[in-house]
Formats: structure tokens, C-alpha cells, sequence
């Protein structure tokens, strides 16, 4: 029994999902002819109350569309120090946009309306690099999936509104906040210009991501996703896995939740584990003592063929989703108590 | 009965195709673990006897990465005036790669190397761009589908080597080439740096393209795939399509040439036709006289629920494909000699 | 007697521009403190009747700063197939502004609005490049210093007007187009969006180039600038000497204008040459006879220490300027006559 | 009597520097025929014992040149938080080179090997930035002018050796280390690939920056500065202000080090003055007391006809040079007794 706990990407379709993708109507997506890629974007739109939406093959896509699409070359986004545009897209910011990052030495991942105001570049300084977007991240991946509260968002929404700068959301696992939090995706589609959203994260899907925002936003999205490469054919198989996730497989995150705080508290009472940073939706990331091996640790749960993350310097890092079961849950729990 | 000859990639998977991708066994692509994306690159490296090969997720993104790994921003491509790379693919050669194009008035899109020789600018000179890649297109999509004669590709690869330029193949439609031309995908591999290979067109898969090369080139690829935002999860399902397609799709492409060849005969006889060009694959293009009417030809052709391209100017594109049966076939031939 | 005529950029201030030199004023330029620079821009906004200048140190960084003004990357430009902008200044227009250029087969150098209309991409067709800028060359440097019909420019602004395109006027040498024809800065002024003009060649300033334009465009030139490396300090120096040559170099342009018309009538009677261009202003192209000997031809020059430049194929250029003073023009004469 | 301590960019030509500049022999540069230019290039490249120099109109793009030269588009620098390259460039890593910035938490400016080694990325981690270059800079600008300890520099040295790095040194102000350090130009020679060095700071020429180093860089340095716009024509004038500059103004910069000295002990006992940074070369940072109305402060200077530079949140700036006599400098000491 494989027990793959090193990231949500990893899950397979279900039965369910095969069969829908296997059902699917699909047509040529670059002529907008594909009905299961059409209906996914116009679900997500709703969902959001934003204005359109749009299909695209990856998570780093859609954030580095979003973030073209809002800047010019030679300008600058905030960010927290943490954020995924920053460390894990190839440098695609300065790459793909020209664009350099200002970055925030946040808590977990997140930052705070005053930090913003704060880095903000005086418009007519023209010796630094001119602000003009602002991106979060909810939950954060390297911030532990931790979830920001909706009032510090609304906050920067205002900085974002008082200074003219976009701001986007890099909502690859905004639908496991969802579940923890009281907002809706509609309180977030109202704070954002632009959202992207991942299918292939706990939702289960094989691939894509979603961007949905405002029409003025979105009207420049076709032609960016077009030049990184992104216009696909018959692509309704993988929007129905999509789809399908968002049904049948959005609210069930819940149980990786409650198995990542049982995970946390199991951690916390392992001899070798130092601390365990607070869990708040599937991701749990710990650190080892500083005499306890790291290298040994992680072959010691190798051994049992349970598989987890190194994030360097005796940090660990550990992802639920939904092909970690009750079963494999249960036999880590066992393992840990016995370690 | 629709009959869609706008483009061959609007082809739909076969249920043959539909059941290879259903069964196939999937892992996630970021961490190079989806087996059926492993064994499609290892058969198309294998096929074109070249060191490793890449899926992407469309034929845009194999083609810009082949660009970036070839040059360095500043720098000049040399490519027909009709070559997708410039025209078709949103100013990517630019906006990806900073890299300019020396197009050349070459016949039906194919270049010779008499003529790549006399437009590369001298390398001392460092006013113009330095000239550092050679891309050809086979068959040409613009050029109507036409063959290059091969002799005249090992001609331009001496071309390459004497001057220091890499050498790419957009081989989107190279699999038609293939069908009808003596040379095997080795004598290609042989002859190229690198080679992009779509499967989402005559093939018939869903989507994704191969990037296959050099180890020298390829060694680059995944950072650049990174960087675009190509790098998906389960994407074995398409793989497996792509597999599919090259084992039960390619030989009957010969289908796709013949109905093009007589659909070329019925058209030369057609009052509204004033030229029909050569007919060497599974693309036609052809003129209207000049005072026909486009648009009212095209009506016509729409009210028979039979849609082609109009390229501007009176210039038409009629492309076969395995979705445009001989039912379908009989039925347009039929129109046409009624017109 | 060293005579050279590779280009008018090889100029030397003469003894009244050092001493304009000399006695500037100036400051540091970076905090718009130097009066000298702020004096010439001044003078050359007025001069055109545009709203406002900045000072550059070269003919290229005003260009590309301009088509960086005009466009975002992914965008085309159209220009004359010999256009400076693509032609000379190192891949800018992509390296720079990740632009991509439409060129056109035009006469001498210069294009017509009909085929400015003709090669607008559909902006709705997101494959290919949104056209945002149309660039002209006035005089046309690969064109042998050939000057536009006002009334095709005039009409070309009318197509950039329709299709909301910007217009820009690489006018290095449009000091000489306005001394051979009717046209006012201010007609120009008013044709364009943005205007650049060079110190260094004709008018004899050792450095230096002005960007002149609309306020709209000119507001981002000062951000531009930075970012290309471009804000200098005390350089009013240089700037001194520019204005000297716009009121004591100018209106003397006639008198190279007339040379290059004498060479071309002694060079038309020369055994070895083929065809001269027709000589507007102060480049003058000619081809040798296929049997000549270019080598030798250019060895016999400078033999006599004369020096031309080869822009290869036979074809040969000279161009005219102040420090070639009638003492070389009339042994160039006699050398010409007696070959 | 103002007295300008904002920038040591603000100093105007000696009159020994002017004579220099109006007797300097010229050429266009862009043929390499400035023999001013030429002399002025040899002298650097022997004075830093490096294979070779280039002039530049400004720091920032020699800056920009050897970052480009270093890197390519997706990849990563490394430099201290208030690296000169990040924050007053304009964005210029990003925008000219596609690179974006690492950016350490030093201390004033200066970065030690230990941190330039935790902060590589993994070279086979593609979904970060790929490391390639580290940037010093010596004297630090935003760090108060303070100066490396040598030895650090050799260390990080190593680490670049280890690691495959470029190793860049931003040495607008390295003029000032070299009096109050015991290396010479040489020890700085054998240490880095390539150094950008001012002529328009202390030294005090109107313009202009070098950039030295070794020749597998310098071979792609004329093709950026054209990409750019930094090539010049008879540019000479103001390479002599340069050499003039070295020859005249580099060891009286002791008397700027002593003032900016005294001036730091007068400040310290200024009761609105709650910290003065240590002094090391020409450059004084100091804070005022929280309670201390800042723009009072400076009012009362500018009533005396005094500027200094403002950096935000009480922390003010005062930089020396030769523009600054000892006249001014006994006016300015007596003014902060008394106050």
C-alpha cells in the first residue's frame, strides 16, 4: 500500500471522474467549439460572479497569464516572500512579463495591507520599477495551507484601489479555504480582477486550471494564452474531469483536512519532530530536532513506503488529498505512535 | 451530415482512441512519473532515432520552446514568409524568445539553401542581428501542404553546420509528409537539431505535441516547458491518444491525400474556381476567379453544412481529415460536379 | 587628404560647436537640472509644435524607446523591408519590445498607405500579432536618402488613424529631407505621434539624438530612458552642440546634397559602374558592372586615400557631410573623371 | 553659495577637465575609431589587469550590459537587499535581461559567501530560477557607502568558482574603496569576471561608465551596448573628462572621506539627530529622532541654501565630492553647532 503523501497533484481519476471524461462532448477548443471546455468556464464564472473565465493547461499558466496581462515590462508586483509565482514558476515573472518582484517577509505566506501600502514604489520615482499588482496566495503552499482572513483581503483591496494596481489571487488550493472559511467563491470573485483556480490539486482532476476575472482582464487572456502555447483542441476530457471535481470532489476535502490535524497532532507527539506548524486545511509542514536525522527519518517511512516532501534544512512537508484513504490514514497513525 | 474541412485538427477521438485513453495508466508528469507520457516520448525518440523527445500540450508551445533553446534574445531566425512560427503562433518568436524573423520569399513555404545562405547576416557585423537558426516547416501549412524534396533539407543542414545555426522542424504535419515522401522518420532525425511532431491534427488525438532532439537541445527543454506553463499532471490519457493515433492513424492518412486529390480535379472543373493548387497531401488550396462571389460560394457551400477557410482575397483552404468520411466525400464531389 | 564618405555619422565639431561646448551651461540631467539639455529640448518641441522632447544619447535608443512607447510585447510593427529599425539597431525591435516587424517591399526604402492597409493583421485573429505602429524612414537610409511625398504620409496617418495604430518617424536624416522639400517641422509634427531626430550625423554634434512627440507617448519616454541605460548627467556638453548645428549646420545640408548630385552625374559616366540611384539628398548608391572588380574598385579609392562603403554585391555607397569640403569634392571629381 | 550634497553625481567639470574634454582627439566610436575613447578603454583594462574595458553613456547600463552578458532570460542574481541593480535600474533586470533577483538580507549593503550559498537554487530543481550570477556592489550606495572586507569578496569568489556563478561588482563608487582599502585595481581584477566603474560620480566627468573584464565576457559587450543604444559616436570628449577624472580627481577624494567624517561627528551631537551610520568613504546616513520633525529639517537647511537627500521614514542622506569645498564644508559644521 503506497501511501503517496508528498503532494495533491499525485491523485488519479475516479471511476466517476473516467466516466465523465470519458463521456465528455468535446470540439476544438481554439474555435471556442469545445461545449464541456465552454460549460467549465461558464460554471466557474458563476461560481465566482465574475465575468468570464478561461481554460488553461497548468496552474503556472494561468498565474503567469494573470500576471502579464496585468503588468508591463519593467514593472513590479508584491508578493509575499513565499509566493509560488516567485519560487516555483522557472522565474516565469521576469521571463514571461518582464516583471521583478517585490517581496514581503509575510506570516505564513500571507501579507497584510499595511505591508502593501508600505512597498509600494512612488509612481513618479522612475528610478524603481513602477507597482502595479498585488498577488496573493490562498492557501499557501510554502505558508503551511495556511488561509488568510477575507478582512485583511478586503484591506488590500483598498490599498490595491487607492494606488491603481491590479490584484490577482493564485487560488490553486483557494477550494480547500473555501471549505474552512466562511466566504463564498462569490465574496472572493468581488475582491479579486483575477483569480486562477487549479483542477488538478485536490479536485482531482488530470490537469488544467482555470482563470476567471473581470471582462477587462479577460479580454487580453485569449490572445496571452495563445502566445505561451496554450490553446488546446479537444481538451472537453480533461474540463470534465474538471467539472466533475468541483461536484463530487470539492466538499470531501474536508476529510484530508481533519486527517492532515490528526497527522499534526500524531507529529507532534513523535519524539523526533521539534514543531508542527498549525494545520488549517491539507497541508502540514514540520520540523525535525536538530539531532534527529533527517535523511534517516524519511527512509525510516520509505521503508513502509509512505512518502513525503523535504523542504531542506530538517523541514518536512506532508499533502492530503483524496487517494490518502481511511486505510493508508490509519496505518500512518499507527506507524507514527509506534515510532 | 456536417462536413468540417476548416482544419484536420478538429478531428474527434475514434472509439478505438477513446478506450487506449480510458486505459491508460496515468502518474504525475512533473515528477516525470506518468507512464504513458514516458513511453510516448521514448517511442517517438525511438521512431526518429534521436536522443529523448518531450510532450507538450500543443504544437505553439513545442515550436517557441525549440525557438528559446536555439537562440538567445537579439538574435534572427530564418524561416519562409508563410512559416507558422511567424505568423500563426501570436507574435511568440518575439514575445518568448526576444528573437527576430529574416523571412524569405520561398516557394509554396519551402526554402532552399541557396537561399538560407545568402540571408544570413555576417557574424561580425554586429549592427544586424546574429543569425543562429534555420526553421523549415514540412509540410507547409500556408504553402498548402506541400513536401519538401529532402535533398534540398541535407543541403540546408551543410548550410547550418558551415555556419554555426541550429536547425529546427516544425513537423506538425510531418506525419503526412512521411505517407507520402521515401523518407523515414530517421532519415528526419538524422537531418534536424530538433523536430516538434503534433498528434492532435491528422493523428487524431486530443491534443499535445513532442518536441524530439538532440540530448544537447532537449537538456534545456524541460526548464523551457517549465516556464511556459506546460508542465501538467496526469496527462497520460492524451499521451495514450498520441500513441494511438500514430499506430492506427498514420498509414490511413493516404485516405486524407486521395479525397484531397479529388476533391483538387472537381475543383479545377468548377465554374467559381479559377486555380487549384497542387495537391502533394491532405491540404488544397485554391482562388476563385475574380468576379465570383467569396462569400456567396461560401454560403452555398454552408448551406450543404460543408465549411472551408476562406484565407482572404478570394483564397480558399479545404483540409481532410479522418473525421470526413467517403460518405462525406461523395457527397461534396457530388455537389461540386452540380454546380 | 584623408576623404571619408562611409557615413556622415564620422563628422567632427567644428571649431564654433567646441566652443558652444565649452561655455554650456550645464547640470545633472538625471534630475532634469541641466539647462542646456532642457534648452535643446525645448527648442525642438517648439521647432516641431509637439508637446514635449528628451535628449538621447543615440539614434537607436530614441527608436527603440519609441516602439517600446507604442507597443507591448507579442505586438508587430510595419515597416519598409530596408527600415533602419530592423535592419540596423542590433534585433531591438524584439530584444527590446519583444515586437515583431511586418516588412514591406517598398520603393527606395518607403511604403505606401495601400500596403500599410494591406498588412494590418485582423485584430480579432489572435493567432497572429496585433499590429499597433506603423514606422517610417525619412530620408530612407538602405534607400539611398530617398524623402516621402508628404501626401503619402499624410495618408498613411489617415490608415494609423483608422485602425488605431501609432506612427512613428525614424527621422535621423529628416533634417535633410527638409531642406530639399516643402514640409515645415511642424507639418511633421503634426503627421506623427513620435519624431526622432539625430545630432550626429548631418548636423555635426559628436553624440546624441531627441525624441519628439505628443504628450501621451512622451510621458513614458522618461521611464524608458532608465531602463535602457540612458539618463546621462552634465550632458548638456553635447546636448550645446546639437543646437549649434540645428542653427549654423542645417541650412548648409544643400551644399552635400550637391555634391552627391555631382558625384552621381561623374559616377554615372564611370566605365565601371552599372547604375546610380537616383540622389535626393546626401546618400548616394550605385552598383558596379558585373564585371568589374568591386575589391579592386574600392582598393583604387583607397589608394587615394578615399573611403566608401560596401553595402555588398556590387553595390556601393557615399554618403556627403561637412568635414567633406569642396578641396576633396573636386579631387574626388578629377579622380573619377580620369579613371 | 549652494551647497549640493544630494548626489556626487552633481559635480561639474574642472576647468583642467574641460580643457582635457575640448583638446581630446576624436572619432565615431562606433567604427572603434575614438582614439580618446580607445585610450581611455586600455587604460581601465590595464589598471584592473582585465582583458578588456567598454565605455558607456551611463552606470546603469554597464550594469544592465553584464548582467545580460551573464545570464539568460529565467534565470537568477544574487545581490544584497539594496543592491543599486535592483532598486534604481528602473527594473532593468527584468525588463532588458529576464532575470529576476534573489534578493539577501546583508548588512549595509554587503552580502558574506555563507549567504550566497544558502540562497543558490538547486541547479536540477527546474521549477526555481536557475542561479547564475552574483552581483556586489563596493562602495554601497543604499548601504551608506561601506566598503567589503576583501577576504569576504575572495570567499564569495570560491562559492561562484564551486557553483558555477558569474561574479559581477557594481564599482560605480569602487574609486572610493580603493583610497581607504589596501587591494588595488588588480586585487579587484583577479576577483571578478566583470566590473562596471563610474567616471561621472566622484571622479566627475559629465558622463560615461566602463565596464572591465575578462574577454570570453567582454566578447558580447558591443552587441549588447547596440542592442541598448550605447553606441556613441565621437564620444572622446568625454572619455578624456574620464581619464582626467582618474589621473586628477581619484586620490584627492580622501578630502570628501575626511569631510563626510567631520560631518558625521557634528551630526552625532545634533540634538534632532537620534543615529549617524558609520562613515567609511563619502557617503552619511544618518536618522533623525522619532520626535524630530524631518521636514522641518531640511527646510532649515534649504534656507541655508544646504540639499540633501531625503530617503523616506526619517532616514536622511549626505554624499560628498569635489563640488564640495572646504568653504561650504566650515559653513555647513558651523551651521549644525549652532543649531
Amino acid at each position: 500500500m503506497k501511501i503517496d503523501l508528498r503532494s495533491d497533484t499525485i491523485t488519479k481519476p475516479t471511476p466517476g471522474m473516467l466516466d465523465a471524461m470519458m463521456h465528455a462532448e468535446v470540439g476544438d477548443d481554439v474555435y471556442k467549439e469545445d461545449p464541456s471546455v465552454n460549460k467549465l468556464e461558464v460554471h466557474i464564472a458563476e461560481l465566482f460572479g465574475m465575468d468570464s473565465a478561461l481554460y488553461f493547461p497548468t496552474g503556472s499558466m494561468t498565474n503567469q497569464a494573470a500576471i502579464k496581462i496585468h503588468t508591463q515590462p519593467g514593472e513590479q508586483l508584491i508578493a509575499d516572500k513565499y509566493a509560488h509565482v516567485y519560487n516555483y514558476e522557472g522565474g516565469g515573472v521576469s521571463f514571461n512579463s518582464g516583471v521583478s518582484c517585490k517581496l514581503i517577509d509575510g506570516h505564513r505566506g500571507m501579507i497584510t495591507a499595511d505591508q502593501v501600502e508600505e512597498h509600494i514604489n512612488p509612481p513618479d520615482f522612475y528610478h524603481s520599477p513602477l507597482t502595479s499588482l498585488v498577488c496573493l496566495e490562498n492557501t499557501t503552499n510554502k505558508g503551511g495551507g495556511a488561509c488568510y482572513d477575507f478582512r485583511e483581503i478586503l484591506k488590500i483591496r483598498k490599498v490595491c484601489d487607492d494606488n491603481g494596481l491590479g490584484f490577482h489571487l493564485d487560488g490553486a488550493r483557494l477550494w480547500n479555504a473555501l471549505v474552512v472559511t466562511d466566504e463564498s467563491p462569490k465574496d472572493y470573485g468581488a475582491a479579486f480582477d483575477t483569480i486562477s483556480v487549479c483542477l488538478s490539486k485536490g479536485l482531482g482532476a488530470p490537469m488544467g486550471s482555470v482563470l476567471v476575472g473581470k471582462q477587462k482582464f479577460m479580454d487580453k487572456a485569449m490572445r496571452v494564452r495563445k502566445v505561451l502555447g496554450g490553446g488546446m483542441r479537444q481538451v472537453g476530457f480533461a474540463a470534465a474531469a474538471g467539472l466533475y471535481g468541483i461536484e463530487h470532489h470539492w466538499q470531501r476535502m474536508a476529510d484530508d483536512h481533519k486527517r492532515a490535524q490528526e497527522l499534526s497532532i500524531a507529529l507532534n507527539q513523535h519524539p523526533d519532530v521539534a514543531h508542527v506548524e498549525p494545520v488549517e486545511t491539507n497541508i502540514l509542514i514540520f520540523n525535525l530536532r536538530p539531532d534527529a536525522d533527517e535523511l534517516q527519518f524519511i527512509e525510516r517511512l520509505k521503508a513502509e513506503d509512505i512518502h513525503i516532501s523535504a523542504l531542506g534544512k530538517g523541514k518536512l512537508r506532508i499533502v492530503t488529498h483524496y487517494d490518502y484513504t481511511e486505510a493508508m490514514h490509519q496505518h500512518f497513525l499507527a506507524f507514527l505512535k509506534n515510532a
